[in-house]
């Protein structure tokens, strides 16, 4: 199978960590370089990598940091004053089931390194799992409308259909204001010749309503013990749109974290200005007040199937 | 009253007109000139006014044509040419009953500038009438969420409750790909201090979830007899979501076509390259397909209440 480089964002070489940069691409692929925690925190708060990445990003970091102070008698008190800033960086996301893996391990005494390696390659092999189960459920000839970035989870569910002689091909909402839609997933599919079209995020009950979508298969970054769902911003319409038109929609989801319902989860809402300027162009006029939060919570009602991540 | 200059974004002076250019807003408050209906035809198809603008420009280049070719025999076969081009210029506009209107005055002999200065002049009394009974609709401490931009309707509303002391407030989705609602409609909110928000497209529901919203207005492009209205594409998807979180959505209509309903409405689709590119950025990758509806169909029953315009 040809991976996505966003399958598996990031790479530890020696003694850094090197970051697929989202924010650059398409237009450029490049890696950022961090050296330790702090730095690997403001990327993630920058989003220069999301989703998987970041998870990757955390466990790497934590692998490097290890490494550094292993020696140290106060290893435990470093890696819960990691831990935290991690989970400080993003509301929405649910880092503290990793963060408080690891701090078990390194509390119980087990060899960590290995720990953590051992921990990557059950995500790798689940990930292709779930890769599979979504294969099943597309049948021949089927658009699939999806949304941000399933982080190259998409291109390799095309591979699976063509080898099984099924056609897919996708539309894809651009996903304002960060454009992971245009920017990652067209990007992606069409690095892989899988056919893609891109619409804005205010077409979607159009184009359902043209009868152009079969399917919706979204990611997910936060999932709730009962069901829901926290993903990008734009989500939630989309999974009511496809209830509307009577369209089944699939998620794609994270292992389940500690919140007991999507209504626990905090909404990270971010600075006004990632909406009002693109690439340092002003989109609206000076002084006008924007609202944005990152993520919203699609209920466990509105998803046909949940796609687990089974640990 | 304090008007926006999109109220009235058309001006005709000697024998040229002006068009207040909605691509440069809200950088640039710039008049483009044109001189003959060939140009006003161009200016339509490249968006550079939209709306109530477009009917303006339609009416105030017939004036100018008539003037030029009023000693001309073939006066009413020149008039049809110009009609034609019109109606041609973008499918979902109706600017047949106008055209029709203007021919049918010629052949009956009517006298030509008068009829439509009087048109003119009815034109803008019906539409400040609208604004009224809008205004009624809104209670004291509304939040409205709007869409696109209603030809500067929305600040004589928010005159009209100021002076009835009722306070209000308003979200405006930014409008992908034109961001008329982020360029024309917060910025003209914003230069009366009005208060308004701008959000993503992909944001209605869950500032509509959060309870933040208490109504919509939103304007149409076209009303057809069984109360079907054509307007900005994401407009569907906001009355649908409105309908679900019990909101009501109320449309200012322009006057009824010829369309019996909705469907009879052409959905006019734009090129790729407006939603992949923006003022020169690439947004997308190179060759990536896009999809640009650039109106959609909201049927009568997701309407809460016509503001009709009376002729």
């Amino acid at each position: 199978m040809r991976f996505s480089p966003l399958f598996w964002p990031i790479q530890l070489k020696g003694s850094a960590i090197y970051i697929l940069d989202e924010t650059a691409l398409p237009q450029k692929l490049k890696y950022i370089k961090v050296k330790n925690y702090q730095e690997a925190c403001s990327a993630i708060k920058e989003m220069k990598t999301r989703a998987v990445g970041q998870v990757l990003l955390v466990l790497y970091t934590f692998l490097l940091e290890i490494r550094k102070n292993k020696n140290k008698k106060n290893l435990i008190s470093i890696l819960e004053k990691i831990s935290c800033a991690f989970n400080k960086s993003r509301p929405t996301l649910s880092f503290r089931m990793i963060t408080d893996m690891i701090l078990g391990w390194a509390k119980s005494g087990l060899p960590l390194e290995k720990s953590i390696f051992g921990f990557l390659e059950m995500l790798k092999k689940q990930r292709i799992k779930q890769v599979g189960a979504a294969s099943e459920l597309v049948r021949d000839k089927d658009v699939v409308l999806t949304h941000c970035n399933v982080s190259g989870l998409l291109p390799l569910i095309a591979q699976i259909c063509q080898k099984q002689n099924k056609s897919i091909s996708f539309f894809v909402t651009e996903t304002r204001p960060y454009l992971q839609g245009s920017r990652l997933t067209a990007w992606e599919l069409k690095q892989q010749g899988i056919p893609v079209t891109i619409i804005a995020d205010n077409m979607v009950a159009q184009v359902m309503s043209e009868g152009k979508i079969n399917k919706v298969i979204v990611g997910a970054d936060h999932l709730a013990q009962n069901g829901d769902i926290a993903n990008k911003i734009g989500t939630y319409q989309i999974a009511l749109l496809a209830k509307h038109f009577n369209i089944p929609f699939y998620c794609i989801c994270p292992p389940v974290s500690n919140a007991r319902r999507g209504q626990d989860i905090k909404i990270e809402i971010r600075p006004d200005k990632e909406l009002l300027e693109y690439q340092g162009i002003c989109l609206a006029p000076k002084g006008v007040k924007a609202y944005y939060p990152a993520f919203d919570i699609t209920p466990n009602s509105l998803i046909t199937k949940h796609i687990y991540f089974k640990v």
